[in-house]
């Protein structure tokens, strides 16, 4: 088919660009194109699941409120991310920033107590008032489940291997998702992703959670409260999703972790029915965060016959985009 | 300074979207938002020449339109290209067309007289047309330089190492500018760059003009016809250019021959004023396409102080939206 | 200080040839010159514990015999790996193996049972036995644990939310590293990762671990058989242990998960002394995979003033030829 | 068929590891042994004229002795080159260096008068030497061509659009191959890449020669005598290089101008008949440099049943790497 260049006028909406990019149907502009039909779709099909991964920082990197958004307005079901992307979400919640223009020099913001991601900037003040706000909701979630205080504060060194009260351990034994679902629902900050999770009963899948500021205040909460947190349960509740799912379709940002438990989770009823992914990584080293998604269908990770797409670009250029072309 | 996140909204504005990406500042979406700013620049400082370096093919990926517009809208002073650009710009003005959706099995392609360029693809009939065409262009342009029909059709071989008529071999000398000029001004179809570049009296220059299907066709033509394109001439008429030309700024597109001359072009009167690049390449190997900008201030091919910024990712999809979002 | 060009001689040694790229010193040639020094300084170091860090298919990639045979060699103190690297060391100790060539047709390689990773592909009928032989060795593993056959076999559909057996779940409940080292001790093959690691004593951390088909056999496992995956109780031995090194050195092969844990690891005591990373992946889009390991002094995830390296490269190349260069 | 993991040895030979990379024939290191078969075929093979490209500043990158001994060995037939290199060449004939080590901070190299290219710098004295030194060469090489001193010294001011001694024009026309292989035969220095491919009779074709300071002197030589580079005169000379060889091979190394100018001027006899690339770049973009080589089949640059290999990766590591592992 002969290939429409691109025409742009002033003023035109984001829709317009992209209707653009759509009668060129070439390129990265083609790719994006064909990444807004099948999102479009995705959204749209009320039997659809939609999964949406988030590999990167994703939350500090601005994304956060279109999460949310897209949580609010019914768009996605599940939500696939590292530990970092909920912390980040909690440290804002908290009353913490992020921050832009504080230079490349790593050991001087080392010694300002500033931490760098790439331009984006944190401060250990906020990851203090993080520590003790985050502290309270372990306590009084592991309260809730345990039903009495006293019982909680047996200390772990008297009991070397086992337990005096083992008969109660089940109820210190939490999932990830169960926590961060506990978690969500002690949020009061309305543009927290982990509140909008909870009250749209969007369930949270982070299975490296453990691998964050969240994870590390989890493991120093454990030093004084029997605090168990069982992967394989999670696992349990991710699959019984997808099983209960007629239609599953996923959006990918990011490669990593996530991407892949995204990827796997539906190897077990034959893979997803559609999926676009945006990253920047790509295939020459094998690494699944490059793959190209047509791979997946070699392991039924993706349906035969699935309609994949993958946009090479930068995640926080390229997605905004992608959803403020939908109309 | 404390982020802000990117809020969407339905049927926002190209340049609503990046006014999001301004209030971020971080990551790829911020040096999108600042090479907006010194673009917008750049175009309304009247006292600024701009030059458009366009490496890779974008042409034949659909930004013909948007480049010609530049031109007819002022908006660029200076057009520096591969042969390859100019190759595809004609093959439409001759009524060719660039095809999508061809498949990707290039000896099936070869045998059916296709070309790939990625996702692109050119047809030989096409090329056959083109070959025609651009020969009576180049007949008609050594015509009216030397006058007169007979002198022109001495066959080289009969003059091994000189010519009979020497004294008039200074008419069969051109600059690649000159002859990019007079086949623009010979070119009906108003879309065309380069005839929107002769009507405007917009330079173009391509050192590396006779690695394309237009310098092979000049290459045959001069089996027929003595006909000398000497590149240093067009060095005397850059430099001219920039010389009288009191702030130059640059917009680099993909990296390759056109940015490095468009930088080297510069370092006689101390440099770039502003510029910004938008590329896939990185810096790792060294290679000048890859370079950051700020690399030119050593060598002076950009001024100290100027300001300089680099967007990663595919022109494509970065370049339309960044021209779109202007106001 | 001048370059030295590098000069290439018949039948020179790998060590010869990055002593060239020493004398050199720029570029990727000079990068890869500075890791061999570091790697050559941590593992000849006494008193520095060594961190390999696995991201990506390198196992089936073909460094699982240059992975065991440094742990053999005891040149690395600590392994932390994604769970597909242990599924594919353990695919080839039950007999599968890794296949090259077979094409790029997913849908046909689905429909013959193979499972593609870019070039390299494996066979279901291999994780076939991988699931009978790895569900032996769970069923072994828990049965040491809790000394009792009858009791293990309590059906979990019969007990909704508790146990009648509570007082012994502590029983059930494994950290990845324990669970790991379980598995090792009870592998037969010499060139195993697993079997080596455990054999000398080399912790293996794989907080991703569900993430893999060893995950899902271990979830399909916990449908018979209670079996809690505590990644908190992990978080305790990584820490423990590094605190008790002296000083930590790191080698970064990929990105992803293993990377991020590797660095926060050792936050707690102020960061990694010196550290190496080898990817692919780019800084751009602030991922922490591409980061380039100056990043992390910021955080304190490596000490300021350590000695830090990034090769840009494919690890399936630059790390066979950094190890096969040491002296 | 069954991959072989990578087995080291102490004191292993270049050879022998890349032995083990073809036994492994999966992902980079797969790739790569299969480009040293390429190349040792293409070497050895009589019949087979081979050329070698450059792109990418591999000159002041180290490589400049080992492209020198391949010409002196005749390993190559053909060098298609950057401008760039040919400086860095010449200036290291005339007593200059490269140098490492001299941070980036751009402003201050550039008020200390160094040049950057990525980790790589160069002086401006080396600079000021080479002018000297190449414009006494231009005036030699001029000389020669037209047999007398006074007519040299005509003003060009003085004769605006032709000359007064326009008979004799034709003796200030160069190609740029010519040009190249008369400043080969004016330089001493043994390690010079322009001297030993004059020695050698190995023409050396630089499409964007005036791209470069060497460009750059050439032009201000041109003010004040006649100089004339044809750069369709070089088509002639490469055309009848290619048609008068039985086979053509290929080793690309980096993208750009070099990469198709060698690849187009194979078209007209069909295409290469085998040809390996080693580059950074992707194919995202549509770019010739990223371009996969494939693609060039169907453009008849290269034959349809060819050998063709892409190796990703940085030149500088790969291709010593490459080049000491034959045999």
């Amino acid at each position: 088919m002969k290939i429409k260049h691109i025409k742009l006028k002033k003023n035109m909406k984001v829709s317009e660009l992209i209707d653009e990019f759509d009668s060129l149907n070439v390129l990265g502009a083609g790719r994006l194109s064909k990444a807004r039909k099948i999102v479009s779709y995705m959204i749209n099909d009320e039997k659809m699941a939609v999964f949406l991964s988030l590999g990167g920082p994703l939350v500090p990197g601005g994304l956060r409120t279109i999460i949310a958004d897209m949580i609010k307005d019914k768009q996605i079901d599940v939500l696939i991310t590292s530990g970092a992307n909920i912390t980040h979400d909690l440290l804002e919640s908290f009353g913490g920033k992020h921050y832009n223009n504080l230079g490349f020099d790593d050991e001087k913001l080392n010694s300002e107590g500033i931490g760098r991601i790439g331009d984006i900037y944190t401060k250990n003040e906020d990851f203090v008032t993080f520590e003790e706000r985050i502290c309270l909701i372990f306590e009084d979630i592991l309260d809730k489940k345990i039903n009495t205080q006293n019982q909680r504060k047996t200390k772990l060194e008297n009991e070397p291997n086992e337990m005096t009260k083992d008969e109660k351990l089940v109820n210190h034994v939490f999932s990830i998702k169960e926590l961060l679902f506990e978690i969500g629902k002690r949020i009061k900050d309305e543009n927290s992703i982990l509140k909008s999770a909870a009250d749209n009963n969007v369930p949270i899948f982070a299975p490296g959670l453990t691998d964050s500021m969240l994870g590390l205040q989890l493991w120093m909460f454990s030093q004084e409260n029997r605090f168990i947190l069982d992967v394989i349960e999670d696992m349990n509740e991710l699959s019984d999703f997808v099983f209960k799912s007629e239609k599953v379709g996923a959006i990918l940002l990011g490669g990593g972790l996530p991407k892949h438990y995204t990827l796997a989770s539906n190897l077990l009823k034959g893979g997803l029915d559609t999926a676009i992914q945006i990253t920047m990584d790509r295939s020459e080293t094998g690494s699944l965060s490059g793959a190209p998604l047509e791979e997946a269908k070699s392991w039924s990770k993706a349906k035969c016959g699935s309609n994949l797409v993958t946009v090479i670009g930068d995640v926080t250029i390229i997605f905004p985009l992608l959803m403020a072309s939908l109309e």
